[in-house]
């Protein structure tokens, strides 16, 4: 039987990422996988999107780009080789991810964990894999979530697939209906209109994507020109060619030949019944530290329910190792950056302005289009849209929250969330030096603005 | 006779600035410009060339995109179109300006400004513009710099031009010789041979772009696999249709139809010498506060000959006008981030490794590769070079400088000035959540390799 200090079940960016700090940090490390390393992230989420949109926007620049004197003729998206490029791109990344674990000394297992009990026996906790059995002191669980298929009549069609299922499409469909307008619809919904599918949008709120500022959001709907939106409207049924919705006593029906079911996700904790772990109703209960209820497990990511984002995950697993290895950290929700990788993106990090009010502060807020700033106007263009959206606590000056849609805000962001993570407050931001010209500087304008 | 409370001499970004700021501080302020709102940077040198350099990274893009599915055919590219999109983007520009000053109520007068005398009467500074005497409390010098043209047999031949000059052609070159590979240089020699043009490089140094990290110069000039640099090479001559250099004793003669000089900028200093100013080497002398020898007149920008960078000049500016309306700020240079926005691009903030050995430090540093983050890897695959390195001082675990090349690293080296700006500590950065997947996570991937 073998003996680690910790076992880390689940290899998405909250699992890899916390193998990776054990081991750096001198612990034996187990590293459990059912699938592939890298989890949903590398495998069939955050990675094979953007390497689809990042194809999707070569698709529409060489389309759009004659106003700037740059001519093609007879574009034609393959799906297939897109596909075949974006396998590549995950293949490397296993690659990166087992060279890393090998680097640190993590021992790697595949297969499914089973949990005889949540019991420390004296050599650790038990884990079970097809038969085997291993021990450890710490036990970091990191089994994150899965798509949520609501029993709409018609969900269980063949043509009604998950984000997960329509990465595995080798041709394009001709009509696109996607449920649900969070962010894995809009960015399937930006990449199947941009290289040429007709694409509807049905979502039950009245705007998409509910973590924007509904500024942004409103944005972002209309500068998705080519996509038909349909809000505050409910799916009733899914037939072989078509989606019913209705919306305000009206019913209406769209003609699809493949359906996007995007309205969610849920923690995998399916296996883990007989631990005994707390739960809330988003997932396994977690402390600032992500510990659970029971000493010597921990659970980050998805599976926690909370933020459920990779890099948040990943920043999980560091704070659990953290705390682990003799530190003391907490894991903070306030600067964690968020970006949709649409086209155009939109990226934020800390409160919107509306979520800030109703928690009571100051608020004080600034705004400036995008096109005010060079670089900018010089990419896109004066017809372009986009924001950026800056909120500060009035009473301290703290940078709340930034907000922005328009050019490669996901790449400016990080910025954002230094300014939140280190404090810093607006006349210590006014005297940082932004390059000129990029679009990071609209940060540090629409800051100058308030 | 007009009696302002600030009158500033130049409407680049160091002055125009510098106007706004006084303007938005309550100061009556007259801003002086000889040609146009925005001066070199927005009329003749940072947005025209990255509004070129963006149509042709979307020219290469439609060429080699068909690696993940996207094919076009016949690419052609119209250097007059471009030209064209590029003076829209300046009209747009300069209405921007227009509208900043007179929000701020900045009294706005085109010509040569002259001045009589440095000697303050009772009514401030004497400075003439058209025959028309207005006299201001404080004076901002911020009239920028020129190209400086070495005296080599055949500079003066129509076909050999300045960066300016060169941004007036309506028709590709076929063969273009750039003498002096400098940040001018090869951002043109990107351009043109990027659009199909052939280009040679010639420097007489061993290496281009001597601000750059050796190691991420030579990555640049390897990723620049269309252009043929010339290294250690001194320009003897240029005639009708060649240039000749001497490497090492051996002559070599390159056909070129146009040459572009681009070996250095002076500063605009004509016209000043009645005011007593003292100069050092590099330009007009000024102390951390944009404090010239003489009271009530101040200096900003590249006419200073430090840190001929537009968003420097803007800093200074800033610094300037806090200084005269009761503030206390001083100009700081060790975070002043650059962007060379070649494809790919190149950025870095603050001292690299040899300089900051030199400067005694006891010097930690760590690179990576960019490939090994998951966005570069899906959007420009394994081939692509660039790196991301990072200097650290051991002693205090303060940022030093943060080095990159490839992918749209101008936009990410905003979160670099700020963690050296707020004197961010490695563990405080290692805290910092990136959004994934997004290329600026390099950063802290690099940094938690230190």
């Amino acid at each position: 039987m073998d003996k680690f200090d910790l076992i880390v079940v689940g290899a998405g960016p909250g699992g890899y990422i916390a193998a990776e700090r054990a081991g750096a940090a001198g612990k034996k490390v187990l590293l459990i996988e059912k699938e592939a390393l890298g989890g949903i992230c590398t495998n069939h989420g955050c990675i094979p999107t953007k390497s689809l949109l990042n194809a999707a926007k070569h698709f529409v620049h060489g389309i759009e780009s004659a106003k700037y004197g740059v001519h093609f003729d007879n574009p034609v998206f393959k799906l297939s080789e897109a596909m075949a490029w974006k396998r590549e791109t995950i293949t490397g990344l296993q690659k990166g991810i087992a060279f890393l674990m090998k680097q640190h000394k993590v021992e790697v297992v595949f297969g499914q964990a089973e949990f005889p009990s949540g019991r420390p026996g004296a050599e650790g906790f038990p884990v079970i894999v097809d038969g085997v059995e291993y021990r450890g002191d710490d036990i970091i669980l990191a089994t994150g979530s899965k798509p949520f298929v609501p029993p709409i009549p018609g969900h269980d069609l063949p043509h009604v697939l998950t984000s997960r299922q329509i990465l595995g499409l080798e041709e394009l469909p001709k009509k696109l209906v996607v449920i649900g307008g969070g962010v894995i619809g809009v960015e399937f919904a930006s990449f199947f209109s941009n290289v040429g599918v007709e694409v509807h949008v049905v979502e039950m709120m009245d705007e998409i994507c509910p973590m924007m500022d509904r500024g942004l959001a409103g944005v972002l709907r209309k500068e998705m020109k080519a996509v038909k939106f349909h809000l505050g409207a409910r799916v009733e049924s899914i037939d072989d060619s078509s989606v019913t919705f209705d919306k305000n006593g009206e019913k209406t029906s769209l003609e699809a030949d493949v359906v996007l079911m995007s309205v969610g996700r849920r923690p995998n904790i399916e296996g883990l019944e007989g631990l005994g772990l707390d739960m809330d109703g988003r997932g396994i209960k977690v402390d600032e530290k992500m510990r659970t209820n029971i000493p010597g497990i921990w659970a980050v990511g998805d599976v926690t329910g909370e933020s459920l984002l990779a890099h948040s995950a990943s920043r999980m697993g560091e704070v659990a190792v953290a705390n682990m290895t003799g530190g003391n950290q907490i894991m903070r929700y306030n600067a964690v950056p968020w970006a949709v990788y649409t086209i155009p993106e939109v990226a934020g990090c800390g409160l919107t302005e509306a979520e800030a009010k109703e928690k009571g502060f100051n608020v004080k807020s600034a705004a400036m289009p995008m096109k005010a700033n060079g670089r900018f106007l010089a990419e896109y263009g004066k017809k372009a849209g986009g924001q950026c959206k800056v909120v500060v606590d009035a009473d301290t000056d703290l940078i709340l929250g930034i907000h922005m849609a328009g050019g490669l805000c996901s790449e400016m962001i990080g910025a954002a969330a230094t300014f939140i993570e280190a404090e810093l407050r607006v006349q210590e931001i006014k005297e940082i030096i932004f390059p000129h010209p990029s679009v990071s500087e609209i940060i540090k304008d629409t800051i100058w603005n308030l």
